[in-house]
């Protein structure tokens, strides 16, 4: 069983703090957003959303810095993971 | 009777907390979101909403996951529904 | 006498709760907004509205669905009625 | 002396409750917005209101419905006026 | 010494309350906004404002209608002015 | 060292409040919004802001009246400096 | 590994304040908005962002002063950076 998202959404698996600190990555969230680093496991489609063309450049496996807020927090299989919209993806971690 | 939603809407069906359990999918709700699965039973035709061409693409039979807060609940034949608008469909379960 | 209303209007009267129960048709309103099935009296003519082309694709005599906070209520001979946009419109009942 | 709406801005004058009730005509305003019958008196010229071309469709001598709350009171000669914009009109009472 | 208004903004002087009297024109402003006749001093270029063009129609010497709450006090040689966008002002006197 | 203000930006020095009174103008500002008279230090390229093309008007030297909030103070030098948006020029003084 | 941002988001380096001292320059942050001088590390693609074609105008190595709220902070090998929008780069000091 998956999920796929719709549209510009892109569904993510939060990191674990062990493993954030480990690959030498720490987040200080301000208090109004609380960034995070996650793993892609599912892209939407893209195509038009609110009227405008979108198109999908994060791919599954990137690992990804997020705001923590925009997104919704889905379980599946004893496994927490959180949909978010591509334009909350701030940046890719190579 | 039926209900037939209009434009860019679409009437889901909530699951029952115990089908969600044996799915194995269980929706962990933000303070702020309380994100839910649902069947989707009837479809808008889409069209010009607010100025700009929306297409649907969720399907009669779709399990989908949304928000709750951006529908509006009705009860038919002792049944309750949820009218949502396309674009707060998250993803679909398959 | 008649209200016609103007733009993307529509002028709804309101179906009595018993009435409502007849047809097996209740509905729970949530705490924002209290649904509410609807007869359709008259319907504006649409046009432009806001710099957006607008087709009016409710009709006279429709049962519809609507919230009712984003209407404006107006009596006339002693009958009281609706004032909505088709926008608010969520589904037709048939 | 005379008041000329601009833009999309009409000039409309309430009628008195008594009136009101003669034409068999009452209002019941929500909480959250006080309808009203008014005689249209002047008609602004339309054109593009930010961005956006509006014809006027309310004429002089009209009576409509409008919403209280949009428009700005003016008194001239001892005679109070509103001076609204036409998308503020809700319905033409005939 | 000038001011010369930028974009769609003019300059006005409000009119004294004595004039206001003898001219028959009196404001009865709503709590939210305080209404006020005043006459046109300066006239800005318009353009593009906000990526749409704009025209000015109100000329030097007008008498207005403006919202007071959306324009800025300015005093220049003992002289209380206000500078105001175009789209605030309501109506022209005649 | 100079600070080169970006996009639709302009870097503007305020006046001291004497020089203020020896040109003869004096600024009466609303709790809301303190305007002020500043010089025109640095003007920033223009070009597409927010999908807009924006022409700079606003020449260095111009002495310009801006509403406060909308700005950022810097400090360079010693000198004190605030950054504000086109847009947020009122007006200029000849 | 590094940190790459996304659409029209740069990373950048806040300066100390000891630097910051000693180039001349300090910066009055008000009560709303806390400005910073910060080092571009890393330049987004830009491409388009909100439906509207968004051009990098920033460069890798360039100083330039931010508004502090707007952006996200990230830690990587124990230095702190933010992730910022391009549209919240006020200026570039040269």
């Amino acid at each position: 069983m998956t999920i796929k998202p719709l549209a510009d959404r892109i569904l993510i698996k939060m990191q674990e703090a062990e493993e954030t600190t480990k690959s030498g990555i720490l987040l200080a969230g301000s208090a109004k957003e609380k960034p995070q680093i996650a793993e892609v496991i599912e892209v939407g489609p893209g195509g038009v959303v609110d009227g405008k063309e979108v198109k999908m450049y994060v791919k599954k496996g990137d690992k990804v810095i997020t705001s923590k807020y925009s997104g919704t927090e889905v379980k599946l299989d004893d496994q927490e993971y959180t949909i978010v919209r591509q334009s909350d993806v701030l940046a890719v971690v190579e």
